[in-house]
């Protein structure tokens, strides 16, 4: 049980550390709470960051969703900004403030002692330029504002293709200027596999900003007020850009030093090491937000998932865990969504890359949908990946680039992998349907009917990376469904045409000895054609995603639109 | 297992009946499969014939989904509409079918009998005019749309403020039509409670829709190419309305002679009783669709919920039936969704009327949440309200009013239900969280937090219903905690104002014996006040919903809007 009067400090006032101070003292109107902010600002909206360089948020007020003042009178909270702890000492339960106005140091005692330090930017010591940036803060963001505001800007280059360098990129297009976004890996945004990206890619390109995969900065060079940068490519430099300004946002690292200067048990990525009661190796200090590990939902295994969400709802259970409520955190599946221009992008659960690490034996779909009725003006099409174990149909994760109702239907299936549902199960999810929403089979009903089919062995499947291989051999039949006019107007090398309605008509023409490999444009068609080649005894696959989704990731790039700053 | 060559025929070409014949082809390329269609389309798109008549979907074509000839090419189905299946002969295990062309009546045979004969709209027989329309099928559309096309037409009454009738006031509306809703209940929309309705009201009567409740019909004249309705409210005949054209739309039933002409269970709703293989008394025949009773998925007991999702679905069982596999119907959960105007009204599961019926022992909460992140620009306000066991948490149904992002809400908390998840659940869901999608904590966390708190007795609350009693006690103390700004602009008789943020320091105002009923905007600072209440030693309640929902019931009317027709 709680003690009558605790005392309860609060290191970083931002998501986590503001969650707990509130949720501590509805719980409790007797404690004692100081919460620490090494910064200017407490609770501020770290998410909106980007959003308020492009000028979509105007005002920087709007940013501030707390004050000091406000969290006193509403929660009387003793909050102290621009007052950075430096050191925890354990053995006499202490902390070393630092006052950062007066430069003054001194102790301050607690029975229980919160840590929601955050992550901080990863930024290259090497390169050093007033011209070079990161977005992690309001000061940092002021800084970029700044110098758009003063200077005439024509052009950035952004390091790093994650959340927060498009969310940028975004932006910085939206305040005038060209883009280059360079990006280490085959695709942007790791959260998503390569073939998902390649719809994201897609569409950036279409904006006319330029996308440099698989490059690295190599040097940066300051001359005449521009800087110079260099990049590699499989170690060769490749290319030369001249621009006004950098943005690194090559990710973020736990802001951990306090806590491992104290010894507390930290992870090799340097995050804080806490149980499901986000209680850390000291049972009086507790760790919550950006700067801790936890347990990826799905795979159960020890993670780096940093995240807004999870960050409050940790803030309250911690506030719980104090106040002798038993709550616990079952870990982080890593939901997430991003604007891109005009186009959503939203994952959920683990990718690929994650199952592959932990030796799931997964498999893939992949659909093509529209975001309401076909009939009703106005749907757009969105392309969704769903990965799922073979065996027991559990569903792993999810991928979706598109542009209406991606965020629901994302939304969806995080419900349905946090509730442990089987990928089948999506195909009895009885969800909301008329014209201006969905459908009467919504997208993810229809994820779950193919998944259904898949796991039941009604169609067996192959994918865009199995095409190569495929080509090569003399001993398949490549055959695509789809009308005449649609494959006179592009298709795979080496598939021959039969449209599905024509089939059952022309199975002579196909020889049964050679197993066939069926395309259409989305999967659909090809799934019709399957079941008839199939129980007239062929054995035939469906490509998964079809042509459309082939044409995405091997597919000439896509001509810029004019652009529109709108 | 199945017969190498069984004979199924189905009745009924829309919705299940297509869905059926499409699932058996793919299962089984030998079936004989025959589908009769009494009108002249088949798999058209029903629930977009309202925005025909208003013009959105300006082509008819695009609500004609499949065709005869499209269904045979692709699915090898013997597609015969205009044929009217007249008797089933169970005995012999034939059909009579009258063509309707021809007025010829012929027998055909079959293995097993898939009925999906739809519902009818109910339209009192009382009243005739060819000014008197029924929305239902097609050819019921286009003589709307032909009166309108051809006729001046300037007024209309809509009989009926369910789905069809708030619709069909809406595209009428968009057409140039004044417009008058009647109602014979208190509230539009059987799905919602009163209590949110009346968000829907005001929308409503924003858009200077006149809204006729607790009204009904009791005589239509016709004089002089217009017709008189007359009104009766508590049997008194309040109002009389001239208009050109009416339209009923209260209600379907469903179309079962056919079942019970051959002596198949119906209940006394008429509707086919069925199993949850689709199996009617029967076993050879199956039923499916807006003729059947199913079983409502969250109090499991017999209802009457017809739906388009739920019929597709329930089209995909019976063909897996009919095939050897086993699927199941769980049930219906009534999943449904409307545009009204600008707004979107959502709900999923049940009602506090049907909550009621089952005895249940609920309790409800109320909220009032951004669709996405407040500093970003854009978010809109939607009305939540949550019924749930008050014993276990588990969650009975949502309802869910207001504008972007009513839909994903409504369908991820469709998914908690479906997946039997408590009200408490959804705190942990992890949904997708950036600014312009949602905020770190979505409305349906804070739902789950409310409901937490609730159930482990953090915060009593009070609702709308009780205000009027708690007025006219003197042991009661009537507090609210907004500010005295918002206070001055309106408050409820009988509350006192203390700002949530001074009420530390004013505990002394407030008379220890007395019981504490606390009201604020929405509901938040009312929770924050109540705890501060508690743990002072009061006993201390929050109005659900606060001020604003208040309001909403008890408020003036809204004032129309100028008329937008875009």
């Amino acid at each position: 049980m709680m003690k009558q009067k605790q005392k309860i400090l609060i290191v970083g006032g931002v998501a986590g550390g503001a969650s707990a101070a509130a949720r501590l003292r509805r719980l409790s109107e007797s404690a004692e709470i100081i919460m620490f902010e090494r910064g200017e600002f407490i609770s501020f909206a770290n998410c909106g960051l980007p959003y308020y360089i492009g000028g979509e948020i105007s005002e920087k007020s709007a940013l501030i969703l707390q004050t000091p003042q406000s969290f006193k009178s509403r929660y009387n909270v003793d909050v102290r900004v621009r007052h950075e702890v430096v050191a925890i000492n354990r053995n006499d339960k202490t902390i070393s403030v630092k006052n950062r106005q007066t430069g003054e140091i001194y102790l301050e005692s607690y029975d229980k002692l919160v840590l929601s330090p955050g992550a901080k930017s990863i930024c290259p010591d090497e390169f050093q330029s007033e011209r070079i940036f990161t977005i992690r803060n309001i000061p940092d963001t002021d800084r970029v504002k700044e110098f758009l505001d003063t200077k005439k800007m024509q052009h950035a280059v952004i390091v790093g293709g994650g959340y927060i360098g498009l969310e940028t990129a975004e932006n910085l297009y939206r305040a005038g200027l060209e883009v280059v976004i360079v990006q280490h890996s085959d695709h942007v945004l790791a959260t998503l596999d390569f073939d998902t990206a390649c719809d994201v890619h897609r569409h950036i390109e279409s904006k006319g900003v330029q996308l440099l995969l698989k490059h690295e900065v190599k040097s940066i060079a300051e001359h005449d007020g521009k800087l110079i940068v260099a990049f590699n490519r499989d170690n060769e430099i490749v290319d030369e850009v001249v621009t006004d300004m950098i943005i690194f946002a090559i990710g973020v690292q736990p802001d951990s030093s306090l806590a491992e200067d104290a010894g507390l048990t930290v992870n090799s990525r340097g995050a804080i090491v806490v149980s499901e009661t986000m209680q850390t190796s000291d049972p009086d200090i507790y760790a919550i937000g950006d700067a801790v590990a936890v347990v990826n939902y799905v795979t159960e295994q020890p993670a780096y998932i940093p995240l807004a969400g999870p960050a409050n709802k940790q803030g309250r259970i911690v506030a719980d865990q104090i106040c002798g409520i038993d709550s616990r955190y079952s870990g982080t599946q890593g939901s997430a969504i991003l604007r891109v221009f005009d186009m959503t992008v939203a994952s959920t659960g683990i990718n690929e890359t994650v199952a592959k690490k932990n030796g799931l034996n997964y498999e893939k779909i992949f659909l093509w949908s529209t975001s309401h009725a076909g009939y009703y003006p106005g749907a757009t099409n969105m392309s969704i990946k769903i990965i799922f174990e073979r065996e027991t149909g559990k569903l792993l994760g999810a991928q979706i680039a598109g542009y209406e109702g991606v965020d629901k239907r994302c939304d969806v299936i995080a419900a349905a992998i946090r509730a442990k549902m089987s990928a089948s199960d999506l195909a009895e999810l009885e969800l909301c349907y008329a014209p201006p929403y969905s459908s009467a089979k919504d997208p993810v009903n229809m994820a779950g009917f193919v998944i259904e089919n898949i796991l039941t062995g009604k169609v067996k499947i192959f994918h865009w990376h199995d095409v190569e291989k495929l080509q090569k051999s003399d001993h398949v039949i490549l055959l695509d469904v789809r009308t005449p006019a649609e494959y006179d107007n592009g298709h795979i090398d080496g598939f021959i045409n039969i449209p599905v309605d024509e089939l059952r008509g022309r199975l002579d023409e196909l020889d049964r000895l050679k197993n066939i490999y069926v395309t259409c444009q989305i999967g659909v068609r090809g799934y019709a054609a399957t079941r008839i080649l199939v129980q007239n005894g062929f054995d035939a696959y469906d490509l998964s995603g079809g042509f459309r989704l082939w044409r995405s990731i091997f597919g000439a790039k896509t001509k810029p639109q004019p652009r529109n700053n709108k």
